[in-house]
């Protein structure tokens, strides 16, 4: 099932389903008004969605219309929770090893995690808007999931059972306030401005037999201002899969329904070639790059964001299909 | 005007608005369901619950029934955001000092805000289940203030505009947890289990002239298994005021309504007295008291707490009438 919020001009826009090849789109308002409202009672709104879903996708659903990415927010334009991982370790080393620091050893047992802030998501046409282009404008294209109640407590098998939905991130950084935001000790609190989400949130059926243990083993595809510079694989590389990671959240307190489950920056191992390290899977963020950059070069070379560039995430599926539609946005000044 | 949300079983309550005298409370549901849509629409929907709160208090309510603290849920049962600053820096001072370390100039002028869950908060009266009595439980009794949208970029003045609300909170803290979250300058994830929050939420006229510029010059009273451990003035130390702290958190994103923000614990500085340094206020959490034990003594010597502990915290108008109800609340295991 692939679910969608529509702009209505309100803060929570109305629930939409969407045609898995989506081109089509349905409102889902005669079942439920609002995403949340689906999680908070998911056993009994769900089937009710999938019916329409089905009528939807055998073309008789009587009041269809053309899915347009551009008239969504994201499926959950506001959310109770958005707890953000940092799961492919080899973002960390790569960082790490850019400013000569070693990785500590817990980090391999130990997930990274921070509690982002999830009153104001953007769409996922919607302009990144930066205070300032000094302040080290990246992406991160990421996957999240969104999980229904979990108890504190809760073993990482238990906690992958609660995985309801999943969609794409883009976890905007702001790299130069990273440093003190970092030194404080209390988490990213400026240099992680509004998120923004795919268009659609998709059941993990509609994955297949991507979905592996907690992994969605797909091609996670960035490109910044049209130039394809991220097919990184989302799945071998994951050191910590979704249950462990809400597992690590629920640890000493409650998850509840709606919750926003971030990955972390989607990323891959270089292999050895031409006598020397590649990555030839491209990055899922500017930061890697240079981090990258500097390991080989010293220094880095390529410059985060301006105003008026664009970026593009998306995920096909096994049969070549978009899954998730594309997050498509540009930067912006303040208006 | 004073506002509460009653337990029905849902997620979110039923919005009730409760006497200036807290004896009694009717409900408000004929104007508004739940506390949050009254946020969201604030200028349309708040002039019918002032009418409802002068009937109310006119003793002309026809449905009025006796207001009763364990039957209700934390003001917002939710909410999108939960952001809890640092502001008594003297807090910050004796923390630091117990373990030889500095404060930097920067904590002086630059706020230290931490992210917390805001999925899953307690009820005034809820016990708080901790997994471990070894995780070192301690209290924090705190003012924290509901917002209406504040843009980002907004000044200390602009934001302290969006002061809706004003509560007492208790930001439960897993001390033996703090240096691991700490080190990994993620965030407090694990450290900072659900959050409590006392029964009422008031309007700024409410306290008087005992609010001057972003701050609440009253005392905070903290009993510890019926003792009075803390009788903290909440105004004159607090170095940021809540304009300051909103703020900061929209330094690089809007902030929007619904928003809760904390003063964090409440603090005061120590006197010189009887040829030593004393602290007549007490303490608004343990790991000050025990930062204090360790600078005069070498070590701690009070305990966190155990399961079967109780924690109230509340605060009185310069009428000497009880503002907020009180949080009362006990130490639990996992059921």
């Amino acid at each position: 099932m692939k679910l969608a919020t529509i702009k209505d001009g309100s803060r929570d826009g109305q629930l939409v389903v969407v045609a898995r090849d989506l081109s089509s789109a349905h409102y889902a308002t005669g079942i439920c008004c609002h995403l949340q409202q689906a999680l908070d009672d998911w056993n009994f709104v769900s089937p009710q969605l999938q019916d329409l879903y089905d009528t939807l996708n055998q073309g008789k659903a009587r009041h269809a219309f053309p899915f347009d990415p551009r008239q969504f927010m994201a499926p959950l334009p506001r959310a109770y929770q958005w707890a953000d991982g940092s799961a492919y370790i080899n973002h960390v080393e790569l960082v790490r090893a850019a400013r000569d620091a070693t990785v500590p050893e817990s980090f391999y047992t130990d997930p990274l995690m921070y509690q982002g802030g999830s009153d104001d998501f953007l769409g996922p046409c919607d302009d990144v808007v930066c205070p300032s282009e000094d302040m080290g404008i990246d992406f991160e294209a990421e996957i999240a999931v969104v999980t229904a109640d979990v108890p504190m407590g809760a073993t990482p098998e238990r906690a992958l059972d609660g995985v309801r939905l999943v969609m794409l991130a883009n976890d905007v950084s702001l790299r130069n306030l990273v440093p003190g935001d970092l030194a404080k000790g209390f988490g990213f609190l400026q240099s992680k401005p509004a998120t923004a989400f795919s268009p659609v949130a998709v059941t993990l059926d509609e994955l297949g037999d991507a979905w592996q243990k907690g992994r969605v083993h797909l091609t996670l595809q960035s490109s910044w201002n049209g130039r394809k510079v991220g097919m990184c694989e989302a799945g071998p590389d994951m050191s910590f899969h979704f249950g462990q990671l809400i597992a690590h959240l629920c640890k000493t307190r409650n998850v509840r329904a709606g919750s926003i489950i971030g990955s972390g920056t989607v990323s891959n191992k270089g292999v050895q070639a031409q006598g020397g390290m590649q990555w030839p899977k491209g990055y899922s963020c500017i930061a890697e790059k240079r981090a990258i950059e500097t390991i080989q070069d010293g220094k880095p070379s390529t410059q985060y964001m301006r105003y008026g560039d664009t970026i593009r995430i998306e995920m096909k599926g096994r049969d070549g299909q978009d899954i998730f539609g594309a997050i498509d946005q540009q930067i912006a000044p303040p208006r």
